[in-house]
């Protein structure tokens, strides 16, 4: 397999770009992610891949929860928020206005359009990300006429 | 948690839209996909979700492979073709041409701009679709200047 062929083919998967928070004992940790699908109607269950290294990822794994928000196509500055350590102060997360979800506690953000709560029914470790499947347990939508967000409209790439 | 809120939730992720093939002992199959992410850098790994009850998902089960076709925005006719059941005449599938993977001997489409073979490494089998998490093992770049087709600008959803 001819790595740059690699690349280039698994850039051309088409992504959104989203927050996924989680809240564990003592912690909230925020992240921005884009490798998410959904992969079950019923029941409702998605599958997110986490950096294994990260905050988030051992938030996820101690809590078995998380959140994710899909951001609006003139969102990129809410996300771009999340690619640093995660900081609460009060009532703000990376500097965004949050309240615990009702079904799993993991932050949700008042700026998302959409959101969706989940918990964790099984885990994959295998690669420097861990693919979490988890069901879909709550969700909300504040403006459901916002064209989401979308990695390729931003220039950046995070595959390949 | 209120259906249509998740539903509309969930139609909120970004997808591409893809053909995924596979080919066990006697039989080839190849269906449109979209439920599809990267999962790990290194070893390079991606996640699908393929409808449990297709003979997509007995066929990648059986042989433990699959392919996966990123086609480019004007191709939306390549990926309908596969909505149908698989017919395969000589080298067609579905009426379009192709050549046995080499690294899985799943179907490659000549038509895709993209694609890469993959050998499934895990298999979580909980909901109506089971989500395989699989290591990429070939690819290849045809036109890496093609826009690839995205689920949004057909104004098709699946999911939710």
């Amino acid at each position: 397999m001819d790595p740059q062929e690699k690349k280039v083919a698994l850039r051309a998967i088409t992504y959104g770009l989203y927050v996924m928070t989680g809240a564990a004992a003592d912690q909230l940790a925020a992240d921005g992610i884009n490798w998410l699908s959904q992969a079950s109607f019923e029941p409702p269950l998605v599958v997110a891949a986490v950096k294994a290294d990260s905050t988030l990822h051992a938030v996820v794994t101690d809590s078995g929860c998380f959140a994710v928000h899909v951001l609006g196509e003139d969102q990129l500055d809410v996300v771009k928020a999340f690619f640093r350590s995660t900081s609460v102060e009060g009532d703000l997360i990376n500097g965004q206005r949050f309240t615990p979800g009702a079904a799993t506690g993991a932050p949700l953000l008042e700026v998302a359009p959409y959101w969706f709560e989940c918990r964790v029914t099984d885990t994959v470790a295998r690669g420097d990300h861990t693919v979490f499947v988890a069901e879909v347990v709550g969700a909300g939508v504040r403006d459901a006429a916002r064209p989401p967000l979308t990695l390729r409209a931003t220039g950046m790439n995070y595959g390949g």
